[in-house]
């Protein structure tokens, strides 16, 4: 049997600009040609967001902080935080700012809306088991949730978040 | 910056039947309140697909198998495999169903569309580590993947599944 399409409505994010989500879009379509699935601001233990989460069929992890101002990178004082929690770490950026500004010892993608290249591989550095899981948890459950309260929106799973 | 809301189509799922709808949506509600997301029609690598897998926050995976009928029940001689991709197997079935029909070794949920309840607990197999794992990435990916489709529908991402 066929039923109604239903309509659903993406919360409006009010936190990111419109460069930050074109990076974002163009970064997460280069992510899954490298075969990496993306949740976007996944809350970490820490209590701060990661931009773009990312993982791959052998259940590696990568965070990806979006940068899209040199202001934007030089008010983030604790982007050493997501280390803790990825195998590799990335800033993405548009083609409008400096390259040289970001860390050498992270990896660095250029984006647009459409489409991203990596500009500097980033080193890796394996997360513990115990922790790769509960980044895996995170990630699942935050996806799962999300998608559960479109399709469900009056339903007891609350906002996107 | 406030950003205009995007309007999502949700594909339609031509696979299921109003009631067996109805049955998914009451009993995702149920599984939420004890601590389960829940990720629907995820296809497993057996090549069936679980009519719904629900995971908790440590790790605990769930399959639900939906029967929407006497007929879907008797039709079905596979079902035992579901067990080897979870560490509880419960049918979920409308009121107009008979309870007697469902196997005793499995847990039962009878659901409207509003909401549901556990009619019989299902007995504990806990998953290898392995399994666990690669059951965690499934349904991860697979939850991801369906809200990048569904935020970038014009992005590489492919159908719902």
């Amino acid at each position: 049997m066929s039923l109604p399409a239903q309509k659903l409505e993406l919360p409006v994010d009010g936190r990111q600009s419109e460069t930050a989500l074109a990076v974002a879009r163009g970064t997460a379509r280069l992510l899954h040609a490298h075969g990496f699935c993306v949740v976007s601001e996944l809350p970490l233990p820490s209590g701060r967001r990661a931009d773009l989460v990312a993982l791959d069929g052998g259940g590696q992890i990568w965070i990806v902080e979006i940068k899209s101002s040199i202001a934007d990178f030089r008010a983030d004082q604790k982007w050493p935080d997501y280390r803790l929690h990825c195998d590799r770490l990335f800033f993405a950026t548009s083609l409008e700012v400096p390259c040289e500004i970001f860390p050498a010892d992270t990896g660095l993608i250029v984006a647009d809306a459409f489409g991203a290249d990596f500009k500097c591989e980033a080193p890796e550095h394996k997360l513990p088991a115990a922790t790769r899981k509960a980044m895996m948890l995170l990630f699942a459950r935050a996806a799962a949730m999300r998608l559960q309260s479109l399709v469900d929106p009056t339903g007891p799973y609350g906002d996107w978040d």
